[in-house]
């Protein structure tokens, strides 16, 4: 079950007895996992006795202001010659660090600057591109989340946890999960799930949070781009676009589109949806969404891009009209590729 | 834990032991829970050697075309004088049934035509509003869905359940639970559901079904009801509103409208959300979803509504705009309340 050596684990005991400071650091833009395993490391290591203090290069977005760890979590702003938080003394240096679904160790970014020279990192994670770059390391590409792999290496201690560190780890798994959807939710999420909530958790109020939060920006590039669907091959396929222009009427930001692929996925009938997105510099990123039997990642591929075979993407070359229809020519034929052979490609397919 | 007396049990088992017909109906207008939990029940009842058929008034949702029963679910179809199904032989006539997720006896609409007189009826059930009309009744409403009582029912009996009565069963758990988002989403539901799903059940797989499906006029209406979205109350309050023209429009039917109102709670920095359709009578039906400290119930009362301290609705006489004023002005009140008195009336008020 825990695919760790005893050694590594003994070590790691041997890290925890050791009563001074430890930075609690993860990727830079952090999503739910990231913010409630740093959150859940953080405050684990508090009720042991660690001081433990939690590192981000900027402020975490807003929705995710009810983690405990929040309230205190440290903002090493990027871009800034002096960083705001230390204006006034000294930066700290770290001489133990625990990194936290971070794939590589530059993407703490700016954060590892707390490091002093020779420090120890612990990392843990869950990505299949992480690169062992800790001097402990504890990477479970089979785990659902890195709040997964945390709460495997707590219990592999044989320790417990408090409402505070089961509310940081249900926004891991909840997040990296897509709330319980995506195919890495197994019967194992479901039962360490099923312990969290007994510790207090409320899946209502993290869900509501967490995922059920939308801003007006998103809401009005929502409408803006639903504006542009367009279905193609019978219904087999459908499109949305969003340009620059759209950006500016919706007041947004490219990053608001994220997600907006998932409508044109979900219509009833629909084997593969696509985003087309004008980016500042006005190159095209093309996102693609498959439902079942049409291998994506192919198609990205032929275009420079990659993913997997259910979401993959790929940046092309303006104008967009010719993008797009480059674009849609592939994934129709591979349409009618797989109408000649259902087994060809097909992700369920042998 | 399981709330039922063991002679009730004992008369289930005896029921169990006729290897007779029995007809396995459930609500009409069917959800995820009503299919899933029937679809349960159907399949366990075939198991174990007993012929069951399932029936429904109108042929179900397409999205749940995946439920292992539907491909031999009997249609015994509304407002038809004889029915399509039965037109070229006998009505059947069965003299035992058992009605899933079914609050009342009529809610399975005419399917309870196949009954013989004086058959004996088993009610399964999680709605705090059932009747008890059966001649044995499991109804418990703790439970997170009906599937959760025939799970626990099952369980209780001390049998075993396959993959395609896992999957029918994860169906009502998942859709029921909005997705183990709803305040009914228990340790034990969670618990429960990675039982289901160590006996092969996809989540990704049901859920795309289930929950992620959605139709042209769908999102249609979404675009243009996103159009009507106005803020109110320093941002304390979003409005969507569709009207008859807007259906048109969208060439949409009204209960495409379902779950607008999702969108206008889950705005960042709302504490309500509002949703006001014009009905084809001309009637005024108000959608309420509140966040946290509004009691949107007692809101809903005062216009002839209810529901619940966090979804209620009412229905008033037009024109539109004096019920949106009506409604607004009296959500804006209870906003002003609860400042005054962070106390009252809060859902959490306490």
């Amino acid at each position: 079950m825990q695919p760790w050596k005893e050694r590594d684990l003994e070590e790691f005991r041997a890290f925890l007895a050791v009563p001074e400071p430890v930075l609690v650091a993860t990727h830079v833009d952090p999503d739910g996992d990231a913010l409630g395993s740093q959150g859940a490391v953080t405050l684990w290591l508090r009720r042991r006795g660690i001081p433990a203090e939690a590192f981000l290069e900027a402020h975490p977005p807003r929705r995710f202001a009810y983690l405990p760890h929040v309230s205190d979590l440290k903002v090493y702003a990027r871009s800034e010659a002096v960083p705001p938080a230390f204006s006034g003394g000294a930066v700290p240096r770290f001489s133990r660090a625990i990194f936290v679904d971070a794939a590589s160790f530059d993407r703490v970014g700016r954060v590892a600057e707390l490091l002093a020279d020779g420090a120890a990192v612990v990392n843990i994670d869950h990505h299949v591109t992480n690169t062992r770059y800790g001097h402990l390391n504890f990477v479970n590409p089979e785990s659902s989340s890195s709040a997964e792999v945390v709460y495997d290496l707590i219990r592999s201690l044989g320790e417990e946890i408090d409402e505070d560190v089961a509310v940081s780890l249900y926004t891991g798994y909840l997040t990296d999960t897509g709330g319980f959807r995506f195919r890495n939710t197994s019967a194992k999420v479901f039962r360490d799930v099923s312990e969290l909530i007994a510790r207090g958790v409320s899946p209502a109020d993290v869900a509501e949070f967490a995922l059920d939060t939308l801003t007006l920006p998103h809401l009005r590039l929502l409408r803006l781009a639903l504006g542009t669907l367009r279905m193609h091959a019978d219904g087999l396929v459908a499109t949305l676009t969003v340009t620059q222009a759209i950006l500016r009427e919706a007041d947004a930001a490219y990053e608001d589109a994220e997600g907006l692929v998932g409508y044109a996925r979900a219509i009833e009938g629909v084997e593969v949806g696509i985003l087309f997105r004008e980016t500042a510099e006005g190159a095209i990123r093309v996102s693609l969404r498959s439902r079942r039997n049409v291998d994506v990642s192919r198609i990205a591929a032929r275009f420079g891009g990659g993913g997997h075979a259910r979401a993959a993407g790929a940046t092309l070359a303006p104008p967009l009209a010719q993008a797009e229809a480059n674009v849609l020519a592939a994934v129709e034929e591979a349409l009618r590729e797989l109408r000649r052979d259902p087994t060809a490609g097909g992700v369920y397919g042998s």
